[in-house]
This record gives C-alpha cells, structure tokens and sequence, in this order.
C-alpha cells in the first residue's frame, strides 16, 4: 500500500509552462507536485529540440530550449517542486465539492495524490503512434505489433513484416535488414514518400532477392495468444495473398493524443480545453489548463502565453487552497515578503 | 513644415512592453514607431528600478530592470524601431474608418504621424506632481511656480517658498539653502513626514535664523504677468500673513496620471483603459492598450501579461496593416521565413 500524497496542486506536465507554474504558485504560498510522461522536465522544448534556438521569448534574443528549460528550474527551485517522472496521470477522480474541490489522482505507476487543484500543462498531450484500421490488431500490439523499435535484437531471426512508406518504414527496412531473418515491406502503391536514397536502397535488396516487396493493404491478421503467424494483404485488383511473418510494424505517422484527459469529463473543443481568460479554468472547479493545451477567442500556442496563464490561474487556485486568506498583489521587485520566500530577502 | 511620417504602427512607450510590441509586430512585417516621454528606452523598469533585481520574469530567476530593457532593445534590433524620445503623444484624431482605421498624431515636440494602428502602452500613464488647489495658480506655473527643480541655478538669488513637509520639500529647501536668497519652509504643521536628519538641519538653520519656517497653508498668491510677490498664508487659528517670494515650490507628491490618453476619445474604466483578451483592443478600432495601462477580468499588473498581451494585439494589428494577406501562425523555432527576417537564417 503506497501512501497517498496530499498536495495543494498537482502540475500534469513539467515542460516550461508547468515548470513556471510551480513559481507562481509558489509565490502564493502554494505548493505543487508534478508528474510528466518524459523522464525529465521540460517537455517538447527539451525532447524535441533541445539545441534548437528560440527567439520569441521576452529579454531573449536568442535561448536553446534546454537553456530555457534549466533556467526555468533554477527559477522554480526556491519552491522545492516535487517531480514524478516517467509516470502518466492514469485516472482522475472529483472527490470534493464545486467550492472545495478535491482530486484523487492515480498515475500508471501507481502513486496516488490527494489534490486541491489540478493544473493541466500537458502541452499538446502526448506524442502517440497513428494505428492501422485492423481488426482485431489490439490482441497482437507488444506482443508481435510494434509501432516503435526499442531494441533491434528483439526482431533478430524474425520474419518482419514493414508497413508504409515514409522515412520511419523505409530507415527500419533497412535497419532491421542485417537482423531479422526476412524483411517484407508492404506499402499501398509501389510509389514512397520517403528519401529516394532509402527507397532505392531498398528496391536493390528488392532486386537482390533479400528483401521483399508487396502491394497491397493489411486487411486480416492471422495467429494466436498475440503471436502474428500472417497477414492477408488484399490488393486494388480486389485479390488478396498471404504474407507470413512473426512481428509487424506498421508506420503510420505520429498523432498528438490528448491521452488519458479526455476522460476527466471536462468539456473538450477539438482536441483542447476550453478555458475562461480570467483564471484558465476549466468546466470543472479546480481544474485549470495552461499553456498548449487550452483554447480560448485570440489563443497562440506561444510559450509566453502559457506563462501569462500560469500567473493568472495562480490567483484562483490561491482562493481554493486558503479560501480565508485574502490576496494582496506584490511585486517581486518591492516586497521583502516574496524575497524571502524567493530565499532573497 | 515638418514631414509626416507615416507608420504601420504607433507604439505610445518604449517601456518593456512596447519594446516587445516591436518584436511582435516586426515578426509579421508590421513596423513601428515609438514615441516616449522619458529620454531612454524601458519605462519604469529603466527610470524607477534600473539596479533592482527583478525575479518573476519568466526564464530568469533574477534581472535587473536595466538588463531586462538591454536585452528587450536587443531583441526589437532586427525590426527597425524608430525611436522619438523626449516627446509626448500630445494629439490624437481618429482620420479613417472603423474597417481602415487611420490616426493623425501629434507630439509636444511637433513631430506628426499618420498611423494605421496606435498601441498604447504607456504603463500607469505619467508620474506627474499633485497640484495645490490655489485659484489662479495655473498663470504662475513654468514662471514663478514649479514642482520640480531641474536647475538649481535657476533659484540662485531668489527668495524660494518651499511648501511641504515630505522628503522632496526639506530636501529642497536645504540643497536650495545655499544658492538663494531666503529660503521659507511652509507647511501645514509643525510636523514633518520628511527624514528626521533633514528635519533636524532645517530646524537648525530656521534656529540660526538663515531659514525661516512658517505654519500655515496658502490661501492666495499675489504677483502680476505670471511673477509671484508674495503669496498669503492661512493660518489654523483664522488668522492670515503674507510671505514675501519670488518663487514658489509646491511639493505635494507624484500621481500617476493617465495624460493624453485620456483625450483620445477612449471609453475608460477608473484611469485605465478597458480591453478585450482576444485581441486588446480599445473601444475604438485601430487602437490596442496592452500592459498596466489596460484592464480586463483577472488583470495583473505583471510585465509578462504586457508581454502577452502585446502577442496577441499583434495579430490583430496585422489584419489592419494587411487585409489582403492571410495570417499562418509560425514558430521562430521552425520558420525559416522568421529567421529570415530575424537575420539569423
């Protein structure tokens, strides 16, 4: 039995609008918990492009994402922000009233909060692998259908089978070529958006007789306890062949997934949350949604932005956490009171 | 004859927010114009707090007002902005329509604008000093009467009436001690707000008789053409003297005036002026109020929310500047047409 975490506010997501999140609220005497998918902070700025320059954020004519990133840590540090890496919210639960909310929230790890409020800053949700329409393909996924390689030995001496056509299908084909015991590439018109050196890489194999090449679609999934032993390939003249293979990887793309969000049973609009621009609140009391995961009449996803939602929000979650305390707004520049909390004073 | 210059956009203050209009707007080929009443870039950040350390600036656990403006005048670079300090926005007349909006303005310096927007970002208006209710004072103002001392050489041989008991005032009266002909301290009563050791040196001087103190509050001036003789004082027990003067000093304190904007035709809520969050527009088309001086449900007075603010404005403004082009929204991560124009692609 794990014991349950009770916090004032739980941050779903530590990328930098949760990372200044945990600042503003700290300023207001409220302190946070944050849990990320990643296994570090600071989300897309960190993961996608960490060496990448950024010139829009104000005072920084130019910042890397990580630069951005580490400063924001260092900003938020005087608050000792309580991280759960690796750990996905699984299940949100209301337990409390409209004027005193309380969340009980499990993450796919198995820790449990008690929170007062809930401040999504998921940014776009998570980064999820777009499935094939199969029938059935649920029983075989990480079983015998991958949609990421993690380790290449796992297909040595396998019959794999590659769907799709683009850079991820074409670079595993080649990759996996010299590992698995037969590559079989099947894309649905013999035409490839990925680089031409790959496709042609792979037509010499094609060629070669090492590596084959099918035409067609997936439209049934033959095996048993998860275990692929063929596809049927149907192909545009209407006939269909057998293709045996012990794993498949189809490669369709990424999709942005909201994720587990969608089922905390807020009012969604395409995808985002909708949000007030007074306190970034959404449809739920308590629950709020900053940064690129919220919608409202004028929003960019700029990080600025999320940093503006996060000082506002702060106020209204301040009210919920210290409903007797009445807030006077300070500045960082002229109230000894801040400093001292910023550990300056 | 002085040309007209012709804008895409007015900013009204080169305080931090503006300076960052000017990114904003330069990213969406909008240039702009700035006209400020100080002699510098970045406001109160600049005039008031330049060594101040300021922590709630997003990305910097801590920057001095001074390098927060450095860096914000570093970023606006590649756009361009067109500066006019030292002047003030003294005219404001709306010459176009709600769709094309176009605004004819003026400075106290005589230098004149046709702009397509005007951004408002002025902070919280103008410091300016509170004036003593004296009928007819206005006639001596910038003659014989001012509230503030520029050069003090100006004084040299007059006798100087110094009304107040603040800082400003015994300040005053003991730098002015030496360079006039008689000093006077007037104030309401026998007891100072002011800083005890400058008390105690005016009460030394008025007690070796080479300054004077009087109680009492003025009741009228006396003078022709705008050049005090003497001014009449009130005293709490009904009675009244004269004390002879040749200038008058009232130190009363700063407000924080609105200023011009206030004549600009600009529905107002309580001095500042109310916007929407979608775009931060006034009620008059054209033209956008963003930072402290605009108010909205949830406004703090945050830097960030100016920086914000100034963002999304800057969408808008576009749609003015060019009704015929159509917005993409893009990231200066990612766009090179961005770079491009950052000159760092």
């Amino acid at each position: 039995m794990s014991d349950i975490i009770k916090t004032d506010a739980l941050i779903v997501g530590a990328g930098p609008v949760g990372l200044f999140a945990v600042f503003e609220l700290g300023l207001l005497d409220v302190r946070a918990h944050l849990v990320d998918i990643l296994s570090m902070s600071g989300g897309q700025c960190a993961e996608l492009y960490p060496e990448k320059p950024i010139y829009d954020i104000p005072g920084f004519p130019i910042v890397t994402g990580q630069a951005l990133v580490n400063n924001l840590v260092e900003q938020a540090k005087p608050f000792s922000p309580q991280f759960h890496h690796g750990e996905m919210v699984a299940a949100l639960e209301p337990i409390g009233s409209a004027t005193a909310p309380l969340f009980r929230v499990v993450t796919d790890a198995g820790t449990e909060f008690e929170a007062k409020t809930v401040l999504i800053a998921a940014g776009g949700g998570s980064f999820q692998p777009k499935k094939p329409p199969i029938a059935g393909i649920e029983a075989y996924e990480s079983k015998s259908v991958f949609y990421a390689v993690r380790k290449m030995e796992q297909f040595a001496g396998k019959r794999v089978l590659i769907v799709g056509g683009g850079d991820s299908a074409l670079d595993w084909a080649l990759n996996l070529h010299p590992v698995a015991s037969r590559v079989t590439v099947l894309h649905r018109r013999d035409a490839f958006r990925a680089a031409p050196h790959s496709v042609n890489a792979m037509r010499g194999h094609v060629a070669a007789g090492t590596m084959d090449l099918a035409i067609g679609q997936v439209a049934a999934l033959q095996g048993a306890d998860g275990q692929l032993a063929g596809v049927t390939v149907k192909h545009e003249d209407g006939t269909a062949t057998e293709v045996a293979c012990d794993v498949m990887l189809p490669f369709f793309g990424l999709t942005m997934k909201l994720g587990p969000v969608a089922d905390w049973g807020l009012n969604l609009h395409e995808n985002l949350v909708p949000v007030d621009t007074e306190r970034f609140e959404t449809s739920v009391p308590g629950i709020f949604a900053i940064g690129d995961i919220n919608t409202y009449p004028g929003k960019l996803k700029l990080i600025l932005s999320g940093f503006h939602e996060a000082a506002l929000a702060a106020q209204r979650v301040h009210r919920y956490v210290f409903p007797e305390k009445r807030l006077t707004f300070q500045y960082t520049t002229s109230s000894t009171s801040l400093q001292k909390k910023l550990g300056v004073g």
